[in-house]
């Protein structure tokens, strides 16, 4: 099954088969799809298809601005608890886990470590004073009319923080290559300092109204390169490449769930790796492709004890099921979410999934 | 078309048609069936379903406690940036709006205020020292089994907050009858003092095991009436009566889209009132029903420049279509999410809701 991807924005009765829209509008277009495939119980692409993507800012004269943007450099947001530290390079910002922002088993959703990612490093660029239109995009890039989008992204979650937990967040900007920035964010718990989630990713630019990729303007690294600094939260020996899947995977097109239910009731994610490679419209009709890999289960699973024709379907299927919980599990996955237009089904993202067993 | 609610909790095998669930997974349960059905455009009742049935705590065993649960009064929360003031009976706390909590017009969506609520009032619980345990129970509630839930809400949305803006949130209880509590907020800029946000709930005990009201014990309300103060956000004259809709209503069943797109693009809820009656499970499959007022059309809109020919279809139907803001649309409608099990067609929630013309 697809899932149509529909907004209110364009109105109903639009739809377009379009590869990649070239309007204004993918902001909304890129949430719209993030909530759509939200529904679906596989959080894996889903809920990070979101906020990845830096928006453009909506055209359409309806927009409002963001209040009290500084053009001046400011070293602390009181309101925000937030502070620019270590002469200037790194941001850091105190939160608090919130009620409605964990899942059934009270530990944040990897939605909400997502938000908070995308939030912090927005109000980095609005207190380093180079903030032009609230969307990371600083004042040379607007006057050459581009926005940041991310091309990569790697999360890893040590531990899930609770409802309740105060957080640290701190994030930071390198450069990468010769036309993009990297940036990196470590989430910490406030008192014990534990650190529950590392993440870094690659930035570059786009022209917002051609929408192909643009190499960095001087003025731009001039502006931007005084912050970066050469730290790494997570320690990538070599990139793996990520494989392209093809309608011969294991998981395709099932109503975009495409890991198994019973996996996710005893399993957590602990790492993804997500390769942008097109934009996503509201109407574009996508599908989503897995496989796992067969030699990655866990070695310590005792598969003996599932399969056997004892267990009842009560048992099995119950909510209590120890099924889930035994049998044996493929904890690595490819990822790939395509557009479903026309013969050729270019590729949105590609990704990379590494799953544990809950506690 | 109906929404079939699932959850990842009780696996994707499962369905019942059961009225009322009666195991612990009713939070979960609405909060799948809130996120379902805001992936349909219409954002009324879709929002409004989620955060506002008080949640049974899980009883899978998998539960873990919420961190650091006072049992003691206090008079400050530096992290939340909240304190209890005017003697104890009124918790205030700042938030910013964070750049995920706004829609395409950079100002928060409904869903936001209602989390912001949620968050608030059991915030406000948490810091009273009566928290049992985390989801606002009291400690006299746990010993008889009881929880919360939500019987009524009316929110009143003067101004929709700014990505950025700084508010202040105030909440505070009050008796409502002889077995009910009432709870009030108010939304304010923190600058301008402005009220953006009022709001009123009415709030009755449940069993946690059987699913029936209860009434308030007498220990409860030792517990909880010290904090009660006669003050009303909302001055109500008196309560309207929402009355029934049944299959002859003009929306049915449309995907659960019962406010249409064009006016959705041109017209933002200014009131909602929601009067619960049913608990509603993750498998359960829902059906919206809606029915303007067609004497509530504003008379300030102009009808006679709208149906007429000389209009182009791109113009009517494209993204800067003049046709939706200038077309006559009533501006209250009466709404209806009911079970859709069986030949008995149980409602879960009744809504009255008011739309004004976008600025």
């Amino acid at each position: 099954m697809l899932v149509r991807c529909s907004s209110s924005e364009r109105g109903g009765q639009q739809r377009s088969n379009a590869a990649v829209r070239v309007n204004g509008a993918a902001h909304r277009a890129t949430l719209q799809v993030g909530a759509a495939l939200e529904t679906s119980i596989n959080e894996t692409l889903a809920e990070l298809s979101a906020p990845l993507l830096a928006p453009a800012p909506a055209t359409d004269g309806r927009e409002r601005s963001r209040q009290n943007i500084p053009t001046e450099k400011q070293a602390e947001d009181p309101f925000r608890q937030a502070q620019i530290v270590e002469g200037g390079v790194r941001y850091q910002q105190t939160v608090v886990v919130r009620s409605y922002e964990v899942g059934p088993d009270r530990t944040a959703t990897l939605e909400t470590i997502l938000n908070l990612l995308q939030e912090t490093a927005l109000n980095h660029v609005w207190m380093s004073g180079l903030l032009g239109d609230g969307f990371g995009a600083t004042h040379g890039m607007i006057k050459s009319n581009l926005i940041w989008v991310v091309s990569r992204m790697h999360v890893q979650v040590d531990h899930y923080p609770l409802w309740g937990d105060v957080l640290e967040i701190d994030t930071w900007v390198g450069s990468s290559g010769k036309n993009g920035m990297r940036r990196d964010w470590l989430i910490r718990g406030r008192g014990s300092g534990n650190i529950y989630v590392r993440a870094t990713s690659t930035w570059v630019m786009m022209n917002k109204n051609t929408r192909r990729l643009s190499k960095m303007p001087e003025e731009v690294r001039g502006e931007i390169s005084p912050w970066f600094i050469d730290r790494h939260a997570i320690r990538e020996e070599a990139t793996e490449k990520i494989i392209k899947l093809d309608s011969n995977a294991k998981h395709v097109d099932s109503d975009l769930k495409t890991i198994p239910d019973q996996f996710l009731q005893h399993h957590q994610l602990s790492s993804i790796i997500l390769e942008y490679r097109k934009e996503c419209g509201s109407s574009d009709v996508v599908q989503s492709i897995c496989q796992p890999d067969e030699d990655s289960v866990s070695p310590s699973e005792n598969v003996s004890m599932v399969r056997g024709p004892s267990l009842l379907p009560e048992v099995i299927n119950g909510h209590h099921s120890l099924a889930g919980a035994l049998q044996q599990w493929p904890t690595k996955y490819t990822h790939l979410l395509q557009l479903k237009a026309g013969d050729v089904h270019e590729e949105i993202v590609r990704g990379r999934t590494t799953w544990k067993k809950k506690l």
